[in-house]
């Protein structure tokens, strides 16, 4: 039976990460918020109509009777069934932290245009995003991709992100390059020079046959103004010496 | 060999939910950083320099060569471990993706006092702190606490948040309601009516031997203005209809 992810339509968002982990592997699946009725599907599931577990929000994605909500949760359910996991408990451990803290700079990079409250517009919160993205870019960009570096450096096992082999861990690093790319282009620019490993890690992923495969299909939704990252030029504040 | 948990001292902040897990256990464990030279150890480990894996930020938990971070990480290994976590593999995702929802929820009460930057003070975003907190205390209180109140009401096997018996998710219930009540005193007033059967489940959390010997001891820290949880009157906003 197909995999079903469920997650908003016309933006990559945070399902991205959990498209991208189906994508690699070729595993047959269905975005249902695509297809004809789909959202409807999604807002049963959300009010706890056709399932045992409620969840919050989405993206989520059901095999069969089992439901499971949260990117990372996701990944550590689909990483072993699709391949994308590393063998042992301790390294499974350390990519579900590592894709924890990826969660926690997602949530940030989405707070930079909405500071003040999800239930607002952009234009309503305006000034407290440019403030916020100020210090964004300032710390928190350096500090997270810095992070990583130095986690792709500590490897003594390979240049993945985790362990051996690749995993689920460096797809989703690849799609924060992709989005860190799009919304703050010129705080990213240069970034190869500054994030050796981790930028060369994104271009290998960038080519791998299925990845590539994908961002040349439909499939691939373009980033825009709806998701979680978003350009917005006046936010896209340079952070160079 | 003793659990050593790292997390910052002198705040109850995210430890506390792992905190609350090993003392319902009466787990062997070391608070590393309320130790002599504790702090020292946590920063080490923090620079990559005793272990494999780089964890981003406290709380992390070492068993023996394992060293596991982020909350909702570390509650899915200790739950097996400490008797704490649901027997199927189904309810386990269940209440990974619940401690997830808590991971957010916690996060955004934290902006609600840091909405423009975690290297600021509060007393540099004030305003944008009474803002947030504003349509945190109108939209996200009532949207994450009803939630659960839900999920608790879903459960058609027990009074507890996951399947038929105690987990960690409800240990981490408890102390939302505790944090939260501190912080938004005000706006958290006759919770016990509106969210029935969370504000009975963190009484009876309260009153199991282990936890309430916890509450009574210098091992529980209090709330204070340093951590996730702050109380600052300003915020505090009514809610009520």
């Amino acid at each position: 039976m197909a995999y079903e992810l469920y997650y908003w339509d016309g933006i990559p968002g945070r399902g991205e990460f959990v498209r991208l982990a189906l994508e690699y592997a070729r595993a047959d699946y269905v975005d249902v918020a695509r297809m004809n009725g789909g959202t409807e599907q999604l807002l049963a599931l959300m009010k706890g109509e056709n399932a045992n577990v409620v969840p919050f929000a989405p993206p989520f994605l059901k095999d069969g009777e089992i439901l499971v909500s949260h990117v990372a949760n996701i990944l550590l359910y689909l990483g072993s069934r699709l391949g994308l996991a590393p063998e042992s408990e301790i390294e499974r451990l350390t990519a579900n932290g590592l894709q924890l803290t990826i969660t926690d700079f997602v949530a940030e990079v989405h707070d930079c245009h909405h500071p003040i409250g999800t239930s607002l517009y952009y234009e309503e919160q305006k000034d407290e995003a440019k403030r916020r993205s100020e210090t964004f870019v300032a710390e928190r960009l350096p500090k997270f991709l810095g992070y990583f570096e130095k986690v792709l450096a500590h490897n003594p096992k390979s240049d993945h992100a985790v362990g051996s082999s690749f995993s689920y861990i460096d797809l989703s690093l690849f799609h924060l390059v992709e989005g860190l790319r799009y919304a703050f282009p010129q705080a990213m620019e240069g970034d190869g020079a500054r994030y050796q490993r981790l930028i060369a890690l994104h271009d290998r992923v960038s080519q791998l046959p299925t990845i590539s495969a994908y961002l040349g299909s439909e499939r691939r939704l373009a980033f825009n103004q709806s998701g979680i990252f978003r350009h917005y030029p006046e936010l896209d504040v340079l952070n160079r010496p």
